[in-house]
Parts: C-alpha cells; sequence; structure tokens
C-alpha cells in the first residue's frame, strides 16, 4: 500500500492532518454551531418542487451567474437591513462560505500577499490562507476577546496586509465586534476588509451590521452564510455583499459553473420562506441565553456571545469534561482554548439534556 | 460607480477576463458538449425522493466523506471496467471535475511547480493552472491531434514538470489516446499523471481507459465526469479514480464540507440507474457519427472522435459561419481554432436540424 509521504505532494502540505470536526453521530450534537432545528415541512415541500422542476433540464449546465439566486438573497438581505441598497448585483455565492473566503483570497491574497486575523478565530481562516499560499498573519485581541479600533489600526500598520479578515459575531468566542473597528480597520489601508458574519441573525434584533457600511466602501466584503440561520448546513451555500466590482473580481477565479441548479433552485425556494426561517432563530438565542444564564449558575465563565454558541471558562479539565458528555451521548467542541469548551444552543430538549448532564458533572463548588 | 482596476487584485489578473461560452437560450444548443438527453423520469422521481428524505436533516453538515456516494461511483467504474479492483477507498468527488482538477493543483502543483498540458484541449486546464499558481506548460502535439508515447516522454524530459495532464478522449479535437502514452508518460518521471475522461463513456465499447492502469500506479488520477453520460452537468458532479493514498492528499486541501448532501443524494440516486442512463450514450454515438458522415459528404473535415461531440475543419470563415447558425437558433462552438468549428451530438432532431441548417448553408464545392 502507498502512503501518502510516497507521493509527490507540496513540502508545505507533509506531515498535516486534514480539518476534522469530529464526525460521531450520537443523540445530543452541539459541536458544530450547525442550527439544531430542521427546516419546516412546508419548506420542504416548496424546496422538493422547486428542485423537482430543475431536474427537468439538469442535463444542462446550470445558470453560470445565478441570478435568480442572486436576487432572492439580495431581496433577503435588504429586507433585514433597510436601505442598505444591496441589489443582486452586490451579491456573490458559493458552496458553502469556505469558497467564498477561498475564491476572495484567490483573488485579492496569495502567494506574496498577507491576510491579517485575529485569533482565536474560525479555524478555517487560516487553512484557507494556506490552501491559497497567502501568509497568515495572527494579530492579538483585546481582554475579553474584544478587537478596539486602535488595536486593528495598530495591527494593520505593523504588519501591512493586504487582507483583513473579522469575523462578527466571532466563532469560536461569540464576541460581537463593533462597526467602529470595522471603519477604522477599513481607513487604516488600502486593502481588503472581510467581515465574516456567519453568525449575524443571532446578534441582539435591530442592531446594524456590516452590510449598512458598504455604501461608499468598496473595498469592504460581508460574508454571510444559510447554514446557520437558515437551518442549510446540509445545502451548502455561502455568500457576499460588496461592491458589484467585487464580483466582477471573483468571476475571475472562481470555476465556472460552480453553483449546481439543484443548490440554486433550493436556495431560492428556502429564501422564499425567510421569515418562517428566522423564527427558529429567536428560539435558538433563548436557548443560548438559557446556557449562559445555567452555566454561570454552576460555576462556570462563559463568554458574553452575539452567536448560536457559548464558549465557557472555568473547565478545571476540558478534555475528560468532553469525554463525560460524550459518554452520555452529547457531543459539544474542545478547541484546545485552556480551560474552555464551546456549546452551539439546541432545542429546548438538547439543551436541557446538556445542561442536565453538566449539573450533574459538575461538582458543587465552596 | 467603481470599477475593477480600482480594486486591489492580483496583479496577475489585471486585464483577464472571465471564462465565458456565451450563454445563450436557443432552441437547438450543441455548444458546450452536454449531453441534449433529458434525465428519464423514473431516474427523476427516485432522485427526488432521494433529496427529500435529505432534506428532513439538511440542518446537519454533510457526510463529509461522503461513503455512500464513493461505494455507488467505486460500484459503477468497477462495473464499466470489470477487473479494475476499484473501491471506494480508490475514489474522490467534488463539484464538477473542474474541482477535481483544481484540488489536484492544490495537492500536486502550486507555486513553484508545473503542469504540462497538450493544447488544444480543454481550455480550463491552463485557467486552473493559473488559479492555483502552478505554471502551465504548453506541450505539442504530433500531426491529427495525436500523442504518441515518445511525444510525452521527450515533453516531460524537455520540460520536467510537476503534474502532467492528458485529456482523454481529447476536448476539442475528440482524439483517443492510447494507453500506452500514459504508461510511457507515468515511466517517464516520477510526478503526477492526470487523465481527464470526461468523455470517457462515448469512447468505442468495450475497449479499456486508463483505469485499467491504476493498479500499481499510486501517481496516476483518472478524472470522470456525470455531467456527460449522465446527462447531469447542472448537478455539479466530478470524480477520480486514484490510489488511496491519492484521496488522502487531496483531504489535505478541500474546504470541509465541499458537496453538498443534495448532490451526494441526487447523485445515489442517478447511479443506481445506470444501465438506463448509460443507454442514451449510444444514441448519441450514433447521431455524432450521422454528424461525422454528412460533414464529410458536404465537404468539411471532421476530424476522428471518440467523444460526443466533432470537430470539423474545411470551415473557410468559421466566425460567419457560427453567426449564420445562431441566426437559425443554433449555436455551436467557434474555439477560435482557424478553419474549424465544434458541434456536440444532438438528439436526432437536433442533429438534423443542424445538419439540415449546415446544408443550407454549405455553398456547393466543386
Amino acid at each position: 500500500m502507498t502512503s501518502l509521504d510516497e507521493l509527490p505532494i507540496r513540502d508545505d502540505l507533509r506531515g498535516l492532518e486534514p480539518y476534522g470536526a469530529p464526525h460521531l453521530h450520537l443523540p445530543v450534537e452541539l459541536n458544530v454551531n450547525e442550527n439544531t432545528h430542521p427546516i419546516p415541512e412546508d419548506v420542504a415541500r416548496d424546496i422538493i418542487e422547486s428542485i423537482a422542476r430543475e431536474l427537468i433540464t439538469v442535463n444542462r449546465y446550470p445558470d453560470r451567474e445565478f441570478t435568480a439566486l442572486r436576487e432572492s438573497l439580495a431581496g433577503y438581505l435588504e429586507g433585514t437591513e433597510p436601505g442598505s441598497g444591496i441589489t443582486r448585483e452586490h451579491i456573490w455565492a458559493a458552496n458553502g462560505s469556505n469558497e467564498i473566503l477561498q475564491q476572495i483570497l484567490m483573488a485579492f491574497g496569495g502567494p506574496g500577499r498577507s491576510v491579517l486575523g485575529f485569533p482565536p478565530t474560525y479555524s478555517m481562516h487560516s487553512i484557507i490562507a494556506k490552501g491559497t499560499g497567502t501568509e497568515w498573519i495572527a494579530g492579538e485581541r483585546d481582554p475579553g476577546f474584544l478587537i478596539s479600533p486602535s488595536t486593528a489600526v495598530e495591527w494593520i500598520q505593523k504588519t501591512t496586509p493586504d487582507v483583513v479578515f473579522f469575523c462578527a459575531p466571532n466563532n469560536p468566542t461569540g464576541t460581537a465586534l463593533g462597526l467602529d473597528t470595522i471603519r477604522a480597520a477599513y481607513d487604516a489601508f488600502d486593502g481588503i476588509v472581510v467581515v465574516d458574519e456567519a453568525y449575524a441573525e443571532f446578534a441582539p434584533a435591530g442592531e446594524p451590521t456590516a452590510l449598512s457600511l458598504l455604501e461608499g466602501r468598496p473595498r469592504l466584503i460581508v460574508s454571510r452564510t444559510m447554514s446557520k440561520a437558515f437551518a442549510f448546513a446540509g445545502a451548502r451555500l455561502g455568500y457576499l455583499a460588496a461592491d458589484p466590482a467585487v464580483t466582477d473580481a471573483l468571476r475571475l477565479v472562481r470555476l465556472p459553473y460552480h453553483l449546481s441548479a439543484l443548490t440554486q433552485a433550493a436556495a431560492v425556494a428556502a429564501l422564499a420562506h425567510a421569515p418562517e426561517m428566522l423564527a427558529m432563530v429567536d428560539d435558538i438565542k433563548a436557548q443560548r441565553d438559557r446556557m449562559v444564564e445555567e452555566l454561570t449558575a454552576l460555576g462556570y465563565s462563559p463568554w458574553p456571545t452575539a452567536a448560536n454558541f457559548v464558549l465557557f471558562g472555568g473547565v478545571d479539565e476540558p478534555e475528560a469534561l468532553w469525554q463525560q458528555l460524550l459518554d452520555r451521548g452529547i457531543i459539544i467542541r474542545n478547541l484546545s482554548i485552556p480551560g474552555h469548551l464551546r456549546v452551539s444552543a439546541g432545542t429546548a430538549a438538547e439543551t436541557t439534556a446538556f445542561l442536565d448532564a453538566m449539573r450533574e458533572l459538575t461538582p458543587p463548588r465552596p
């Protein structure tokens, strides 16, 4: 049997392990920040009808410009952030926001260029940088995982990156990001600012997001996903809003026909049900707040979170506690942040199961 | 309005135009080598049922290892090439064979490395090389668009590439490739040999393909697609067969969860109907042969083809003829090969429409 080492792979890949959140099937899965609510039955029915129509012409290549999908996504964003002026010309989409970020770095990063991020943050940011040959620069956050405008500007001035990645709210900490930080970063250099807003819908309602900053900022890109709020992780649909010139840049690096006709049809059908899909978001936020409250009562230190998950500190032995939960059929995430674990908000029942187990596993504190 | 030039895109992308086969909707579309036959209704029904089952858990990430799909693809290949010993461990898949080729170059090509191809060939080969920072080396074919073993070996010895791309049958010429050339190329260096067999199912029945060479050749990769023989261009499913170590290498560069649950379900359902789907292939080959025969009778020079399209020479003014066909609602492809046009085999009716128009547009020859 041939081993990987015997193949002429790139030297910078040698010895690497593939990305791998454990892929286990358990009664309570709260490890990868999925939306734990299945999509409603009437939405599923519309999606199926929409896909069935597409199958008639599936022998043909899909719409390379996914025009109907961009129209739907623009309508959704303009609806959540009225007055942002987002039209389909501002929208781009791909197979998950990972592919969105990859295309951004292929166009604006790559060999000889660098991207600045602020760990702890979404682990794929640095992996995608590596995959595209872009140097990854790890900035440092302020206490409490925050990034003040001056911290962002200092890091940009010190490291002169070509691209800056923010994650708002940040994964895995849940930390919100002030719009003042994004504005300051944008003005501090001539590069691209990417705000990964995968969890934006779980932030406090009514607060403006980076979408409100797009007007007049052609180097700003706001990345989103349907995986979380739309409960669509399995369908793989990431997208972005930005100046139309940014989408023109991405047309130079995207693989033609990268979005299947079935993906386009499924997403358009789901977006037509946005209010119904987003109704689940309120329930998830309630469960998340319950987790914060009860973990605090148990003596843990959950960080303030604007996402659908909670990072909590005060764990003496994270690996042991992770394993004890696993033994009870509950999987959460150990991201190797000392003393911390991360848990996704579940349904009411899943959240109860997690909190019950935590009560059982937590020794009474003095 | 911001223009693309004002954005900090990579210098090597400046001035490029995006990939773009004209995307027009016309009564007879024979321009991008699609399978012009819609999928049968009973197959569509199975696909829909399969997708409907997946939708129940679409809030969850898909199987990152697409195990059921790899099993189905292995079964299909082993069925078409009995004794090749292909199991699911030899299979990898992605959103179209473009993504397959991109992942291969991310793992085995990239900055500081090079890939040798033999134009005229599939235009995406050089585009994907550029996109991944891999130097593209254009080898030269023998007369008749052939590549003899000695020609392949000479080019490899002269240019010392890291990867060699073959396309068999070749797009856009339709030319078959001898297994002796693949064997000789493999033995001539220590790099990766990729055989893009997107059109393999249209080659003469019973002839072995590069799949028969995989055993004992861990640096050989055979790339395939469901776009053509399976009439699945809209569903985006490319795949490869290779040593399991190759799939391990691709796990290091693929974006996690790159294949949606819907794509996986659709492809598995279609593969279960392989004999029915492939029945269309015989009809397409018959139409292709009819095109070759009648184009010859009209005084054109079609090249021998083992694919679902015909490249024909003897066209005095390709652009003018292309436009005249377009004016009659028929789109074929002008690939800027002097004196040539390419046409995909259509249904019987589409082929008749094309040939009737050609008769009308071709002046009687002396």
